[in-house]
This record gives C-alpha cells, sequence and structure tokens, in this order.
C-alpha cells in the first residue's frame, strides 16, 4: 500500500479536493482526509490496472509497478486495502467540525466514482475496446469514466466537505467534467510525442497495443486544439466565484493542459 | 457482480446486521442498506480470494467461480465494484430517518473490517501460510481477520444503525467475536468430514492444500468440544437485552454451530 501511494505523481486529486474545498470558503484542513482518499482510490486503480491480466503494465511513476515487486496476490489485495481505507478514513479522520450529513454526501459521490458507473465501467469497456475499431462516443465513454469521474469526484467532494451550497456544487462539477476530459486528451498526446524516461512509464503503448486515442480519432494537432477548448470551457465555470480564491483551480487547468509528463 | 452476489449463500452476514438492530430496539429496514453491504464485502472477498494467484478455486456456492466465467480482469474489477458500492450503499440509501452521524461510525466500522487490520490483513498471512507449519495463534489471527472482523462489523453495523447504545453496542462486538471464531471452527471441521456435493464448494481443500485448520491442530473432537464453548460463550453476552428480542441472535449461533454446508 505504502510502496504504491508514496511513489510520488502529481497528485492532480488531493489538490483539486483541497483547492475546491477552499473556492467554496471551506476550512482546508477539513478537507485533507478526503483529498488522501482520492489519491488512495487512484492508486488502486492504478495497481489493479496494471495487473497482468489487465494493462500488464511493468513500469508506473517511474518505478516496477505493484505486481512486479510483491506479486499479484499481494498488488490485488493492497488494492482492496486503499479502496477500503479511502472510505474509512473520510468516515474516521476527518473530524468533528464537518457536519456528518456532508460526510455521507461526500462518501456516496466517493463511491459512485468507483463502481460500476464510474472506474470500473471505465476499465471494463477499454479491456473490451482492445484490438478493435471504436469511434469517439465509445473513447469518451472510457475517459468519463476511468479518469473524468475521480477528478469530478475530487472537487465535489472538496466544495461539499467545505460546505458550498447545492450550486456551487455544480458548477465545480462542471469545471472538474472539463478538466477530466482534457486531462486525458494530454494524456493521449503524451503517450505518442514523448519518451518513457520523460514520463515515468512506458510511452507509445496505446499505439502499440492498437487502443483508440485522441490523436489516432482526430490527429495530433486538432487533439491539441480541442485541449485549449476544455481549459477555456473548464476556466469559465469558475467566473461565478470570488476571484481571489479560483486562482489555484484556473492555474491548475492550465497546468494540466501544459503538462510534460 | 450479481452473478456472484445473487448466487445464493447463507446470508448470514445480513441477517445478523439486521438482527443485531433488533436487539437495539432499531427500525430493521433502516438497517437493510448495511446488511446488504456486508453480503457485497462479503461477495467480493470471496471473489478475489478464488483468483488463480490466490486460492485458485473453481467452485463456489456450488457454481463456477466468478474468474472462471467472466476471467479474471473482470472478476478483479467485480470485486472492486461490489467493494466500493457497499460503502456507496450505506451512504446513499439508509435514509433520512437514521441520523447521519450513525452512519459515518458505521462506514468507519466497515471500513476497518476489509482493510489492513482486517479481511486483508488475514488474506495476507493466510497466503504466506501456506506449505508452511503454523500455531494456534497464527491460525486463530488469520481466522479473525478473514472471518470474524466483517461478522463483527455485521453485528456492531445493525446495533449502531438502530441506536443502541456505546455499552449495547460493545456487548454484541462481545457476541460477535464469539461466532466469528465459531464459524470459522465449524467450517474447517465441515472441510474435512463433508463431500463436495454437501459443502456446495471443493471439500478437503484445506487438507490438500496443507493450511493449518482447527481439527489439524487439536484433533477433530477438541475442535468440536471448542465449538461448543464458542456457543456458550456467545449467548451469555446476550443477557444484558430484552429475553423476547435475543431469540434471533442466540438461534443464529446455534444454527451456526450444527449447520452442514
Amino acid at each position: 500500500m505504502r510502496y504504491s501511494l508514496l511513489a510520488g505523481g502529481k497528485r492532480v486529486r488531493p489538490i483539486l479536493c483541497l483547492a475546491s474545498c477552499e473556492l467554496v470558503s471551506g476550512d482546508v484542513s477539513s478537507a485533507m482526509p478526503a483529498a488522501c482518499a482520492m489519491e488512495m482510490i487512484h492508486t488502486m486503480s492504478l495497481i489493479h490496472d496494471d495487473l497482468p491480466c489487465m494493462d500488464n503494465d511493468d513500469l508506473r511513476r517511474g518505478k516496477p509497478t505493484n505486481h512486479k515487486v510483491f506479486g499479484e496476490e499481494t498488488a490485488i489485495l493492497a488494492g482492496d486495502a486503499l479502496l477500503s481505507l479511502a472510505f474509512e478514513h473520510v468516515a474516521a479522520r476527518t473530524g468533528p467540525k464537518v457536519p456528518a450529513d456532508r460526510l455521507v454526501r461526500a462518501i456516496a459521490e466517493l463511491g459512485s466514482a468507483v463502481g460500476s458507473e464510474g472506474l470500473v465501467a471505465g476499465q471494463i469497456v477499454d479491456i473490451a475496446s482492445e484490438g478493435r475499431d471504436i469511434g469517439l462516443g465509445e473513447l469518451e465513454y472510457i475517459h468519463v469514466h476511468k479518469t473524468a469521474k475521480l477528478l469530478e469526484a475530487s472537487v465535489v467532494c472538496g466544495a461539499i466537505v467545505g460546505g458550498g451550497s447545492q450550486s456551487e456544487v455544480e458548477r465545480v462539477r462542471k469545471y472538474a467534467r472539463c478538466v477530466g476530459l482534457l486531462f486525458q486528451v494530454v494524456d493521449d498526446i503524451l503517450d505518442v510525442t514523448k519518451s518513457t524516461e520523460e514520463l515515468g512509464k512506458t510511452a507509445g503503448k496505446d499505439l502499440a497495443s492498437d487502443k483508440a486515442t485522441y490523436p489516432k480519432l482526430m490527429g495530433i494537432e486538432k487533439a491539441k486544439e480541442f485541449a485549449g477548448e476544455l481549459v477555456e470551457k473548464a476556466i469559465e465555470q469558475l467566473g461565478h466565484f470570488d476571484a481571489a480564491r479560483v486562482a489555484p483551480l484556473s492555474h491548475l487547468a492550465n497546468y494540466i493542459a501544459s503538462r510534460h509528463n
């Protein structure tokens, strides 16, 4: 659990969660357990996705994948324990300053991001699509579920824990949907334009496994244009909030668009 | 998810959860989501434990195991989704009659029953013990974590959701610890005394894989005696409650002791 959780990474989900809590004027420290839960769930999905029967990947965050070091059975169980710990952590560690009804809403949001209408749905369709021609619609389904839903949950849970109103929560949800899609488009672009050393994970893997990607389906230039549109649309959603509190989330959208690994 | 969750089984955990809610005079219908969550988690642990890299089992509840029917990757993902759904179900489906702070406590309890101090801990030590001589202490560690913790969580969550006092919750916890151990002792006895047809799962498997079991470590007669002592101790804990409400949980302890599959 520690090996994969503490292997570094960009911590985009925890940052989104804390920034969103701040956006709605919440106490950032009270969103820390939720922020950690996002990273636990993300890490769990990476460990399980890397397994031999899934994407069969040897390298992750610049280090050998979990099952390469500890064996398949331990990797599966580490993922299970991280998933369970994520929920437990939010429930047991958030502290009494946050009303319990907010925690219950955040936990329900978290659950729907992981299960058969979230991460797992995306991974199932992703696996089923390998070696088969798929269209943009199906590609988007995969990314919305594999990537965007957890980014969305990160932002939404931050806003819920921070005490945001229902309409504020829905606004950050829209922001997160754009950023989620953006994240995957950029990932796809990096996979074909960067080296394994630059990425810290195996480059060119999507091409080799004949996976559908945005550059493959719309060409690299159009994919970059699409990324630009998504950044704009994301930042638009933040217009309703206090300008001084918007900076972290607008910078984050720009960072995701311009990242190099 | 449906294939394994709806494959039958004794539903001991949901029954324990509902009976415990009733014991503390709670509204039984409000404990139904928690009861279902227990079965989801139990099913998830069976799916993952049956995988080729774990116990490599072909038969479960009289049917081919999940990975035999759907493949390893789908089996892993079905387990992940069931685990996540369990938490989501308690948070999103319990309804407004149960105060949110009870749900948060129940979710924390659930999490600790699954993670690195619960089911996963038991399975890790179980795997590490195969083909190696272990003592009664280590055997008990495995069973407390693999089996007893989730039975305990079922009873404790039922009492929490039902509005039991702290001392009532601790009394049902003690009951559950005895029943949890009892459950495993009986399981071990059945493995060596019953046929595959009678059990609905592969019989004699513990012996074949050289696993430590109670009959192996203390002999079949002493193991049966130990089971008898555990039933008595479990029922003793119920003495503090209203006699009319105690029947389901005391019968259940007797049922677990005398079950044949």
